[in-house]
């Protein structure tokens, strides 16, 4: 763990805002995402708060007021910060943010050049592990931002919608397997707790559903029957008049979807995102399969390509065996957001390269889709 | 299955109601309540609907209308008999339905003095155990009815805080297991696909949280401190302004409890009830414990008395291995709801003499509690 | 004023309720209707309060807890009797609350033997008077109450649709007027403050508008272009998806629509009635033409028929000159209600006989229209 | 009427925005406010649409799709621009936007040097009117947006909070008095239609209630005594839980109040401001006094000192006798807003110079309080 690993990380955040102007760093469509500007100054807030004022007794802030504009954590701290009230922080500037962060490596740069102790290490990792994190959100909220934008503005290819080449079904046999993360290398405190599963046998797809087999069900009134939903899917579909994915768009000739590289045509063959857990469920039920468990798809993952698409699983999110959540503010993390959410499994194109594995647990409540959220079959 | 079991079941849904002024069978508080009246009628419903339509050739409905009023299953019937309306249906009045209920019994009468063959034999317990789910219901739905009353009535003593005298801790070693239900008898579609599952070693509580336990935890400072609480449950405690069970109210002296009896003080050493899982939850993590997952909870089932409430699990609603939905309307109930709710075991003092079993699965969203809802403690 | 004109109102109230059933007295469809059962008891209140409690030395209470249950003034006295909990009071039940009738009869029975000073006179004038509002209220709250009820019952004639006979247009000439209640016999506070008022040239109509003149402007398209609407009246058609007058209900035939006697065929020459604000303006936009203000109507009522419908006026619901509130309780009632709403004038066939006069004020907010509300045209 | 009579106005929109940041220009705290940004396009989009592109043949557009941008007038033409959306067009950025004012006035230029035609010339007067409404809501919406903003900035000094100079009541006797415009220069729809209005004698304050003033009613309790208040006021005041004028801050040393200029010592002498009318109304209650009528004000308004401060009146804001709508676009504007506002007449410290007149006739619902509104009592 060197100043150069630690660089990398930093350097790529600010390079996925290359094309964006001022204004984009500041707008917040809906309380779930943050504006662009937040994710630059709050990742940076990390390293200020868990190492640079922990460690360096003569540490300056840089603004006596970021620690608090750029917590996400504390609880309760009044109006003027709260979340949905992110986008409305036009001050300190696009150009005060970056100065922050330029500030912040500075001092890293400094902190970095001696010797760090294991304490400092770890939490250095998971330092740039949360900023990657936040790379993924940048983007995704980024795409949300900008599509309620009416000029649908092109800002970034990351080749949303990629081939891919598996063939066929995979078999699984019966048996114990072993879940959970085994120990070397960096992981979050929801893959530990590596525990015996049994599972029975079953068959797992070699691919994601495309979009061309999404528009069929789609043809077929997948939206408009209730036997393919569950009781709050069908719920959340007449309420928010869904009849497709987020961001796809219907015109006479069809349909286009928004990309962080501006409208385009559908591209058939590549796998269906940002869909919600209730459509890839809804979907799933309609092809007469299932969506897999989080452990099926762990054991079999060796097995197929995954990363474009974070793939809704029909696991819920709980607690590993001997699940113990860390002491203090770091630890908190990933434990308390262990209800109501489904775990996904994989990764996505806007998943920064290395952040993930096949441990890796994602989670979000069932209505969200605005992660590039895909579906894998699974079968007895 | 003769008249008799028929009766038995039927006789008690009314005696239930023998306390009851008319007006009190009318009234619908939430919408996630029903009035009493629909209770009684619905559960007729069943019969002359899935038996006496289906195979009496010269059956004569009671009514025409009875049908579609009193039918829970169908989606999008139109604001009239929209679920939060049941309350406003003045007519048919109280003695109508309870007109309707003898009709139906004299049909059914007549219907089981012949032979039955097993298709009719499984549809006719399917209803006597859809009754006497509805006769809980009625029960905790009258309660939560009656208690938004400013005169607090008491209408039965179903002796809601019984003592229990377990003690101590079970401990259950790591092995395999088979969870589900094992073919004898009547079970519930989602208990089926009896299955191993492997578990960890540990222990289990003999006896539920009390009263008295419960209000330590509150005196604590239990509700006011976030570290105890899923992100969700919090927000929950902090939108609805909640600070203790259920039915629990405070004035100068301390707390009372509202039962179907009446106004009451707390037994300190009965079993604590109406608990959202958020707060059963938060509880456990104050005292250092957990939720046991609805398989140790089978698993040790054996070993302590159960049956005065249902007891929160840590395990999300979902599928067994080999779920899958019968066809049909009947076949559709229990599949569809099974994300965003958490499973409930054990049965309540609300629950009918011999409707539950071990592998029984109850099930509702994490907020409600309304139900006889109650905390066993599990750990390592 | 005798005990015998106290008997005469009190008898009609409870002759409104002949045909109904028990249930029918309970219910509480929404916040801004109440349950026959609470006019009843409330109307009651009203008496034991203001007379017999404040003048009878030895007055015993009928029960401790009715005066704070049937207390329509209080404000903030918490949950359990909040205006939108009054459909959940099963108890007192409606054999209680006649009884409660009764005892207060008896007890004015006894009072009014004995002479009264003009104080006590006064107060019961206004009791009756206030008696007769809530007879107006009960029969449209039941109407409202009861139409959500899929049997649509039918519990009383009043005529709802009666023939009109007028004929053209009368005309106004310029000139200073006199506004207001002029001295003789009772009226409300917020009549009084007479004064003059300048009113140009106008021309009103002898006949208010029919149901087959409404069904026209219906058909031309006059809830889907905002040409006619007033911002808020657009904003008011568009959420709540309005397309015709409430209780009116169209089927394959034609429209049919919910009256106190039942579903009826629509009365092509029938004042049109249950309408907002908002389509009364719409319509009088539409057809050319305007509302009157208030001045206008009260100035040419002597020149028309009225009296079947409110007629909603163009007038804003203000303080006359020299308005003055009332000391206490009683004289609370009109003045706080003068902002956001407009007037009516007239009366309807739900007001009670003797009720109303040519300068009586009646208020609603725009969007209500489930008192019988019509339209009269005017212009200049 | 010449391009410097144009420029002049137009340069000062431009003039208020110096101070800002970029991120300043695009933010939209609440949907009743606009982004300083939409100001600025939509005021050019106006001599646009209503001169350039209808008397010039060969006029090209700055941009095809700006007219749709920055519309206010559509009904219903769909969510991407919906008046809540205004906050997340990130493009065009605020340089395109100056670009688009430079583009306008350019042409604007050429148009001008030629002689124009009296429609012509109507319709510049009222773009230039048009343009300093907006010139207000700019200034205003700017605080609002910027209020939200943790770091209060300092962007403006409108000196806020001026002094007053008037002395004691002026008293004004029965009579009958003309009300609305005379004829001479400018005026908008909604003043025309001059008529007799017959007014009793009254008295007028010449100074607006202040600061100081205020501050009492708060202490004594104001914001907590229902009987000051209107029934929807107390309604608002609850929900709202209001405590004092919006922008007013509550620290250990008293208030502090935000401004264009930043945070400030609250002034005692200076008017209060940043009422509702709910406020206004309560104020004046307390005071023993009320709010005068509209005409009462503009009676009145040549003894008094006017101009700092939107002064409620008590006056609905319904249509002159006579009111006609103007056909088209342009003429829609006034009339379809005659329900459920109050007047307010005078001017406000953010007012451009020159634009406002005793007959001008300013609007809002009664909560709305963003704008600089203050009170001035009444008594008979």
């Amino acid at each position: 763990m060197t100043f150069e690993n630690y660089k990398l990380v930093r350097e790529r955040t600010e390079h996925l805002c290359v094309n964006l102007e001022t204004e984009d760093f500041v707008v917040q469509a809906e309380e779930f995402v943050s504006p662009t500007k937040w994710h630059l100054a709050h990742s940076s807030w990390f390293f200020e708060t868990f190492l640079l004022k922990k460690y360096l007794s003569d540490y300056r802030e840089f603004h006596p007021d970021f620690s608090f504009f750029f917590n996400s954590y504390y609880n309760a701290v009044g109006e003027r910060t709260a979340r949905n009230h992110r986008g409305l922080m036009t001050r300190p500037t696009v150009e005060e943010v970056f100065d922050y962060r330029a500030y912040i490596d500075d001092q890293m740069h400094g902190f970095l050049a001696k010797p760090i102790n294991d304490e400092i290490r770890d939490t250095l990792i998971l330092g740039l592990n949360h900023e990657q994190q936040h790379q993924e959100l940048l983007l995704t909220d980024l795409k949300f931002n900008l599509w309620l934008n009416p000029l649908f503005p092109a800002v970034l290819n990351i080749k949303e919608y990629p081939k891919q080449n598996g063939k066929g079904w995979i078999n699984i046999k019966e048996g114990i397997y072993f879940i959970g993360h085994n120990g070397g290398g960096f992981c979050f405190d929801n893959e530990l707790g590596r525990h015996q599963y049994f599972l029975e046998g079953y068959s797992i797809s070699s691919n994601l559903v495309t979009n061309g087999e999404y528009l069929e069900f789609i043809k077929e009134g997948g939206y408009s029957k209730p036997e393919y939903w569950h009781s709050d899917g069908w719920a959340w579909v007449s309420e928010n008049n869904i009849t497709g994915p987020l961001y796809w768009m219907e015109n006479k000739n069809g349909y286009q979807y928004y990309t962080l590289d501006g409208l385009k045509e559908i591209d058939m063959d590549a796998p269906v995102s940002h869909l919600s857990y209730y459509e890839a469920s809804a979907f799933a039920e309609w092809a007469g399969c299932r969506l897999p468990t989080e452990q099926e798809w762990e054991v079999a993952s060796g097995k197929f390509d995954w990363g474009t698409r974070w793939e809704w699983t029909n696991s819920a999110y709980l607690p590993y065996p001997r699940f113990q959540k860390a002491p203090g503010a770091i630890g908190e993390y990933n434990g308390k957001f262990m209800v109501n959410q489904m775990v996904l499994r994989g990764g996505s194109v806007a998943t920064a390269p290395g952040h993930t594995r096949i441990t890796y647990r994602n989670f979000f409540h069932p209505p969200f889709r605005w992660q590039f959220t895909g579906i894998r079959l699974c079968q007895k």
